[in-house]
C-alpha cells in the first residue's frame, strides 16, 4: 500500500515529469510558476486514496490526479485576481508576479488542460461519467466563489448560507475528488457516491477549521498571523454564529468593529477575537466540525474496498479536519 | 435541407430554450446577457451544417453547436477584458455592463458549461473524440490571444507569425466546429480532417477580409467607421506587409504613424491608408485571400456527403471569406 507520502512523491514525479514545455511560454510560464509553489497536494492525493480503496494499481488515476490539481490551482489564479490577493503561498500570486492578463489567460488554458488530462484516463467506459462529476464539481466551485463575493456585499448572510458557500466552494472539490478516484479503481455506484459525501462533509469541517485557525491559530504553526479575516470583515461562520448569539449591545461593538475604517488593527483583532472566545464560538465551532465529520464517518463506514487502505484514509480525513500536517 | 437561416432559427430556437436560469442570479445573467447579444451565430451554424452534409438529423448536433457558441462567448468575454474593450456588437461588454471579476468568473462557468453541453451529444462512442477536437481548438484559442498580445510589444512581426496567430486565435474554432459536426454525423475521419482543413483554410482567409474591411471597408456595410486597427497600432496583415515592401522612407514614415501619440488620429488614417494604397496592399490581401480559399476549396473537394448541403456550405464560405452578410 502506499501511504500519504508515498502517494504525494508519486505525484509529484508525475508532475514534474508533466510540466507545460508548449509555446508560447508567455502562457505557459505561469502554468508551471503557481503548479510549482507547492502545497500539499491534498486534492490529488485523496484521489489516489480512493483508487487505491479499489484498485493496487493507481497509477492510472494519475492523470485524473492531475486534472484536479490543475484544476485547483486555475481556481486560485482567478481567485487571487477578483481577490487582489498579493500572496499564495507566501510568493507572488501570478497576477502579481506576471499581470492580470496573464492571469486570466493562463488560468483558462489550465481549466481546458485539466480535461485534457482528464480523457487520458485509460479506460474508455468511464470518460464520460468522469467528466460529468468534473463538471459539476468545477461548476459548483464557480457558484460557491460568485456567493463569497456577494456575501461581502450582503449583512445578513445565515449560518446555512454560509455552509452552502463552503460546500460549494471548498468540499464539492474534495468530495468529486474522492468520488473519480473511487471510478477509476473500479468502484460501484453507491461506493463512488458514498465516498463523494464522505468528501463533501469533511470538506466543510476542514473548511470551518481553517475559519477557526484564522483566528485563534497557533501562529508558529499556522504559519500566519492571526486575526487576516477579522481584517478583511470576512462574514465566516465565527463571525455570523456570534452576531447571531450575541445580546444586542455586543452585536453592536461587532458591527462597529467590523465598519471601522482599516486603523486600529491590533485593536480591532483584539476586540473581536476576545469577544468570540466571550461567546463560546471556538467551542461551538468544534461541535459544528463534530457534527460534519459524523456525518462523514456514517458515509465512510458503508464502504466497501480495502481495510488497510480504509485506515490511511481515514487518518488522512482526521489531520485534514484538524489541519495538523 | 436546412439552408443557412433555417439553421439559425434551429439553433436560436434551440439557445432561448436554454438559457440559464440557476443560482446565483449574478454569475448567470452575465452569460444569458453575452448569448443575447446576438451576432450571426457563425459556428454553431457551421457544425450543424457539416452534420447535415452526412445526416438529415440536425437536432443531435445542436448540445454541441451550443458548447461552440458558448466557448466562443466566452473567449469574447475574457478577451474584451484583456484587451479593454468597452463594447460589443454595439452594447457594453461584460465587464463594463457588470464588472472585471464578474467577467471573469461567468466566463469560467461558461467554458464548463460548453463541456457540459458537449456531453450531451447522444452517441457514446465519440464522446472521448469530440471533447478531444474541443480541447485541441480551445487551447489554440488561447495560444492565439497570447501570441496576439505578445505581438503588441514586439516590434518584428512577420506575416508568417500572423498568419500563425490568427490561424490559432480564429480558424481553429471555424475548423473546430466543422470536423464536430461531421463527426456527429457520422463522418469518416477522413472527411471530417478535410472538413477541419476546409474551415481553418477559409477561417485565416475570414479573418484576412476582416482586417480588410477595417481599413478599405464601406462604413455602411461593415457598421463601423474604417481605421480602428490603424488607431490602435494594430499589427494586421496590411501593416506587417506594407512594414516589409515599402521602400525605407515610406517604412519610416509608417513607423513614425505608428509611434505616435493618440492625436490627429483622423489624418493618421488618412495618410497610413494612402500608403496602404499605394503599396497596393488591399489586392495583395485579396490574392492571399484567394491563396487560403483555394486550398480550402481543394480540401472540400475531397468531402464525401450529401451534394446539395455541399452546395449550401460552399455558398456560406464564400460569404464568409468576403463577408457579404
Amino acid at each position: 500500500m502506499y501511504n500519504f507520502i508515498a502517494i504525494q512523491t508519486l505525484f509529484d514525479d508525475y508532475l514534474s515529469q508533466h510540466f507545460f514545455q508548449q509555446a508560447p511560454s508567455e502562457l505557459y510560464e505561469p502554468v508551471n510558476y503557481i503548479l510549482q509553489l507547492g502545497g500539499k497536494r491534498l486534492r490529488p492525493a485523496l484521489l489516489l486514496m480512493s483508487t487505491q480503496l479499489f484498485d493496487t494499481d493507481i497509477q492510472k488515476a494519475l492523470p485524473a490526479a492531475y486534472a484536479v490539481e490543475i484544476f485547483h490551482n486555475f481556481s486560485l489564479v482567478h481567485d487571487d485576481i477578483m481577490d487582489e490577493a498579493p500572496l499564495r503561498r507566501g510568493k507572488p500570486t501570478v497576477h502579481h508576479q506576471y499581470n492580470i492578463n496573464t492571469g486570466i489567460l493562463s488560468g483558462d488554458v489550465m481549466l481546458i488542460y485539466a480535461y485534457e488530462y482528464l480523457l487520458k484516463t485509460e479506460n474508455p467506459s468511464i470518460i464520460k461519467d468522469i467528466v460529468q462529476i468534473f463538471n459539476r464539481f468545477a461548476i459548483e466551485v464557480c457558484e460557491g466563489q460568485q456567493l463569497d463575493m456577494n456575501f461581502e456585499q450582503q449583512s445578513d448572510v445565515t449560518i446555512a448560507q454560509y455552509i452552502k458557500m463552503i460546500e460549494l466552494k471548498t468540499a464539492a472539490l474534495i468530495g468529486g475528488a474522492l468520488e473519480l478516484g473511487a471510478l477509476i479503481g473500479g468502484a460501484s455506484r453507491e461506493d463512488a457516491a458514498h465516498l463523494a459525501a464522505f468528501g463533501r462533509n469533511a470538506g466543510i469541517a476542514f473548511q470551518l477549521q481553517d475559519d477557526l485557525l484564522d483566528t485563534f491559530g497557533d501562529p508558529e504553526k499556522v504559519g500566519k498571523k492571526p486575526g487576516g479575516d477579522i481584517v478583511q470583515n470576512k462574514k465566516t461562520y465565527l463571525i455570523i454564529k456570534a452576531l447571531e448569539i450575541a445580546d444586542p449591545t455586543t452585536r453592536a461593538e461587532l458591527l462597529q468593529w467590523m465598519t471601522m475604517p482599516t486603523t486600529h488593527n491590533a485593536e480591532k483583532i483584539q476586540r473581536v477575537t476576545s469577544i468570540l472566545k466571550d461567546l463560546n464560538i471556538p467551542t461551538i465551532v468544534e461541535d459544528v466540525k463534530t457534527d460534519f465529520m459524523q456525518k462523514a464517518y456514517a458515509h465512510f463506514a458503508l464502504i466497501k474496498g480495502s481495510e488497510v487502505v480504509k485506515k490511511e484514509l481515514l487518518e488522512l480525513a482526521d489531520k485534514l479536519a484538524n489541519r495538523t500536517f
